[in-house]
């Protein structure tokens, strides 16, 4: 079904939400009930009260009442004198309509359906036979307007289709997500932890999920390397002279941790660029010295409201592989198309290949104050941009007037497990910051020349990768990745030596390995080993002993049989190194 | 000599140094003049202003021709409010004698020398006959007793002997350090930065002084795993409430940055103790589970105030290798002499082998509030700790009355190349946390049992033992710690690709190896390979290119003549293999 036809279905099974609502909560105040990219919301203020999970049944059964009795939506326009006396007893409301009548409006409409009558633009479906394949999702917590000044709303979320079996698909794809979610299921296999004692917006990597990024983090550092970085080590906090030169003082200070140093006032950096500018700046550069591209595993932090806060993805700290390359504007194009092989190369062998790229450009007509003013700088850096695009046959979208104040950028787009779109990497060019910091380099002629940066980075954020991670695999890792990458399985007691033998041989070749000697069944054993998703279980016996061999196990395959332990270790030895 | 008469001869020659500042600054106000580990130090008001360097000289020529007078040193005894009367000029002199007025003193002593009088307990040597062989060193700034609430006095630092050849030798010492001084060395080899805009105790590593951290951090991480460590990653702030249960807010609020998070108080950690207690508290644990080694590569704050901080030693953020131990009493002895065991050789493999030990003991006729009331547990830790150190027959100091409130400690204890001695890591044993945060396991019989905490650390802070390192090796870090490892010199243009190609086979296996193909002279280059205290300096020309050679000069020992650059790959991996 065309997206435009699916929002008139949804909205108008908002009004019918709201409608039940009114039917059970004779004193309820309406907020709105927008659409939004997988079903639709209502805002409702309930006195204090909340609604429970039995009320959204009610609910439901209330609803499907009320399309049943096929009534008809009709529209009718009412002056906005007379819109206001309507909505006296719905504060809501009424806000909405002074709203309206301060940006001029003289005239607005609404929908009536049965008895319930909503200020509303439509449009809607005719009648309530075009409803009833919906479902209420969940109930959560919204401020009005968004602002935590303002009161906080219950909103109740849902969904709705044009037909039963897509709707049916929709929630069997929302099942299955939510199996995968990582918050969940990192909880689940013991990846990191939340603590009331530390707050929210901070997880802590126990030793599990601690493997797993330590993995990443050095495989990153040192493919870097290899592509000519240089890693930099700097300091999580700077005075507040620093923010002040780069702008993020004047521009981004409410998302920032300031603090006092005794009588200094510094803040916790959310981003690495100044810092690693101070180190460009302690030489004198040639043009020979270019490209220098510094890379850093860079802590950050964000001074986020609690509300926006989840698992591993929107944290108040979090770990950026933060990237600048310093070059010449002759080496753009060799720089840029270097960085984005780098991110091809490290998306692909982590399994997320499908992705997007989002090419935001400036707006030569509405410059004002909006991007840096320097229009050889977007011509010549946007050409270069798309040529790379256009030539290497990626796939894009270009989005006018969308990018930063500092130059171009390119966005990696992916899609998690429930369908949401999100940036998981930013590639930015600016010309604005070498400025501010007044960064130079002595070209041939001995005159000193500003050179470009590349704000980059290559594997985004640890932990929004690490989400990414378990909910792609499922918490299945490839055996790279997996905290546990084999677990011996003695049949019986008198096998635990034997077992303790073998295992010695892993850990020997530094392979992640446990023994479970516990006292369970052999199945419980087995089936433990498969809820855990260990890549590999070896299962030894007498057989296994006698003829010193290992039965493997393997994870989605199955049994392949008996192996010489150092044979084994050989093949896994060969998995880990193609990073499968 | 001994220390004792050392100290009187240094002291005189503070007066002396008090009696030429008298002659040469009419209005100068004196405060206190002690002698120190290594000297003595005289504190100066100048009416706001400062000593120059010519000062410093005037002073010691003035002090020369006082001493040369043969002057009698000579005591007498006042009441105190003659002392009154005759300090009333002298404002600091004035406030230490109210003191000892108020701690009940009715007398007090001067001394008197030439035309110099001054408030003083002595003893002192009977004519400046005994005198001549010192030296004035430095001036710096000190608040008056201490205090940044108090005047800024003009302290003179100096030195005496008793005799010139000591002095002299003190001298060269002095000399010696000076150039290996770290925050010198490590700046001039390009390690670090610092920078205005980012504040003090706030380093910038370099790519080459990263290198080196990144190299220490693996190596300690991996190390640490193969001993049963299991790593974690947790954040570096956290709510008070955290700190309020650790006892770290009421005792230790004035070292921590504390901050606003959208209304939330929150703190940078001092420590990662209470951030690991929560991972164990995640799950039940079994008296099987333990002992758990948690390790962390673990970054740290501190709100030192600014005239603390000191190149790579005093910081606001450092990054220290920190760990917790959990485990039962009967496995403390085990546990502990492995950290020590860790310890042990990670020192000796960094070559900082000059080490001893202070077992500090808590005082059982003193503990009213001082230390945690749990006799049992400090009788049997400290009999255990006693009995590891008695055991391996370890160097140690007892400090009776010195442990900290949690347990007895043991500190490993150094001296730097200027002869002042540091703690450069700590090993704490801890019965009070594991209370505060209500940590157990459950024992045999099923009973929750409180388990005890070993802190420790492993190579102590990296920013610290970097800076060890630089002053230890001068700058010549053995070659599995050098940034850079081999440098290539073709002795002409025409044989850099020569050298190119060599410097691929040295890329290829991951040796740090950089090309100097500028325009100097091929001595200048070698020089300056020698400057940046390369390991090897590899010269190719028409020979090497044809025998397929690279001519081999090793840091320190010269020329090892031609060989095969796969050969001599072979030899360097073996070398950085075994840390050399």
């Amino acid at each position: 079904m065309e997206k435009e036809k699916l929002d008139i279905i949804r909205h108008s099974t908002s009004h019918i939400l709201a409608y039940a609502v009114k039917e059970l909560f004779k004193d309820v105040k309406f907020g709105i009930g927008p659409t939004i990219d997988d079903g639709f919301y209502y805002d409702f203020d309930l006195n204090g009260e909340t609604f429970s999970l039995e009320d959204l049944d009610k609910i439901e059964q209330k609803m499907k009442e009320i399309i049943k009795k096929n009534l008809e939506f009709n529209k009718k326009e009412v002056k906005i004198e007379e819109a206001e006396n309507k909505l006296k007893d719905q504060p809501y409301k009424l806000e909405l309509v002074e709203d309206l009548k301060n940006q001029g409006e003289k005239k607005v409409s609404f929908y009536q359906v049965g008895d319930f009558e909503d200020l509303c633009r439509g449009p809607h479906v005719s009648s309530t036979k075009e409803l009833g394949n919906f479902k209420l999702l969940r109930v959560a917590g919204a401020y009005w307007k968004g602002s935590e000044k303002n009161a906080m709303l219950q909103r109740i979320y849902g969904t709705a289709f044009g037909t039963k079996e897509e709707l049916a698909e929709y929630l069997k794809m929302l099942q299955e997500a939510e199996k995968r979610d990582h918050n969940k299921l990192g909880k689940e296999l013991g990846l990191f932890i939340t603590s009331d004692l530390i707050g929210q917006g901070l997880p802590l990597l126990t030793p599990k999920g601690s493997i797993i990024k330590q993995i990443l983090q050095r495989w990153i550092e040192d493919e870097e390397k290899k592509r000519g970085y240089q890693l930099t080590m700097t300091p999580y906090l700077a005075k507040s002279d620093l923010y002040k030169v780069s702008g993020h003082w004047d521009h981004y200070r409410d998302g920032m941790f300031v603090l006092d140093a005794s009588g200094e006032e510094m803040a916790l950096r959310p981003m690495t660029c100044p810092f690693q500018f101070q180190i460009y700046k302690a030489e004198k550069r040639s043009y020979r010295d270019l490209p220098i591209r510094y890379n850093e595993t860079s802590t950050l932090f964000r001074n986020e409201s609690s509300g926006e806060m989840h698992g591993l993805i929107r944290l108040r700290q979090f770990t950026l592989s933060e990237g600048h390359l310093i070059c010449r504007m002759d080496q753009l194009e060799e720089e840029f198309e270097g960085v984005l092989d780098l991110i091809q190369y490290i998306l692909k062998t982590l399994g997320l290949s499908d992705f997007w790229y989002r090419f935001s450009k400036w707006d030569p007509k509405n410059n004002k104050g909006k991007y840096i003013d320097n229009p050889k700088a977007w011509e010549q850096s946007e050409k270069t941009l798309k040529k790379i695009l256009d030539k290497n046959k990626m796939k894009y979208e270009e989005a006018e007037g969308e990018a930063a104040f500092y130059g171009p950028k390119l966005d990696i787009q992916m899609k998690n497990v429930f369908g949401k779109e999100d940036t998981i990497i930013t590639v930015q060019i600016d010309f604005a910051l070498p400025e501010k910091f007044d960064m130079a380099y002595i070209d041939e002629k001995g005159q000193e020349v500003r050179p470009i940066v590349i704000h980059r980075s290559s594997i985004g954020a640890y932990e929004r990768t690490m989400a990414l991670l378990i909910e792609r695999y499922a918490g299945a890792f490839p055996t790279w990745l997996s905290p546990n990458q084999v677990k011996i399985i003695p049949v019986s007691e008198k096998f635990n030596d034997y077992g303790i033998k073998v295992k010695e041989i892993f850990e020997k070749n530094n392979i992640r390995v446990e023994l479970d000697d516990s006292n369970e069944s052999l199945g419980k054993r087995i089936r433990n080993a498969e809820k855990e998703k260990t890549p590999y279980i070896l299962v030894v016996g007498e057989k296994e002993k006698s003829e010193d061999t290992v039965s493997v196990r393997k994870r989605g395959v199955g049994d392949l049989g008996a192996k010489k332990a150092g044979e084994f270790v050989k093949e896994i030895l060969e998995e880990i190194k193609n990073r499968e």
